[in-house]
């Protein structure tokens, strides 16, 4: 997606060959035209999938995903995360290990609003190890529900979590995929897994 | 708003006197059309305000903004929450007690994202006891920036969060004003604060 492409380049920082910062349109400061052109595109993208529900996480996935449902005329979920859950009644749980902040935390969602009924896209901001992804994954599985797929704005191919998913035989459509951040620079891979 | 009472009345539980869940539409699963027709309100009654900013909190109220923040087309910050703040550098903090959850968070925004030059609108998806709002309007006063009002998805009324902001002569605009949760049911206050 180019004009997300051309975004991350102008107003991504680059912190190390690991780390790119968007806080200023996508993880702090969201910029609203470019959530309703990234809800487009994933609209577009799964248009034929027969979608019932988003499913993200809070925080940065609710903006693209609203705009996602705001199209495919769905609701949206967002997954909450905690440090530990006390109150699990009525909750699907998942442990999620945070790789960046060393850190795991519980995620949780009602069962009220995934069902056995549902097709679910799976929407996030960031893939890297993927843990996110696994965790929302194992809800959809508790809940009965059937996956669409996964969409991501921002995928760091050079991380392992996007193979780790694909491998699983599993739809993921990455609006932006990145190659590498080494020497400042931000590379995308080019081709069908980032158009 | 009308749309927005009825939809309190349909969807929201009634807990007890004092709480209400609105998990089904706004603060777990979101309903995106219902979003934005709240953004179009909230930009209706805000549009002569000179907004160059949303500030909003994690996580609740980046939906509402965000829909709001395209239609006056202006970026949305939400501010981050935390248990405690370790890295202070280059943000404006503020502690933010919760009354529900008896516990205090720290919630910050990046010196970056909101200036001197700016002014702001605040929204919330709730008003209660006030204090996340005291919380956000501490953000902006240590930025330097102007205050164009607060925006509120519902209000509790019979709470004191309401008069503590109006109080500072403050421009309060809730959408849905409830007056009471009294024996289960869901009363509005009528009239020029919830039209």
């Amino acid at each position: 997606m180019k004009l997300l492409k051309d975004k991350i380049v102008q107003d991504g920082k680059v912190l190390s060959d690991q780390v790119l910062k968007v806080d200023s349109f996508l993880n702090h400061q969201i910029d609203p035209p470019l959530m309703q052109a990234i809800g487009e595109e994933f609209a577009e993208r799964f248009k034929d999938a027969g979608i019932t529900k988003i499913l993200t996480l809070e925080s940065s996935g609710i903006a693209p995903s609203m705009m996602a449902g705001l199209i495919l005329g769905v609701p949206v979920i967002f997954a909450r995360k905690r440090k530990s859950l006390t109150l699990i009644d009525h909750l699907y749980t998942a442990s999620v290990h945070s790789f960046t902040k060393n850190e795991t935390n519980d995620i949780s969602v009602s069962k009220d609003f995934v069902t056995s009924e549902d097709t679910v896209l799976l929407i996030d901001d960031f893939l890297a190890n993927g843990q996110a992804v696994l965790g929302l994954l194992d809800i959809i599985e508790q809940a009965g529900a059937k996956l669409a797929g996964v969409g991501i704005v921002i995928e760091k191919g050079f991380q392992p979590g996007g193979a780790l998913i694909r491998e699983q035989d599993i739809r993921v459509e990455s609006l932006a995929n990145i190659a590498s951040l080494e020497n400042g620079q931000v590379t995308f891979f080019e081709g069908a897994l980032s158009k």
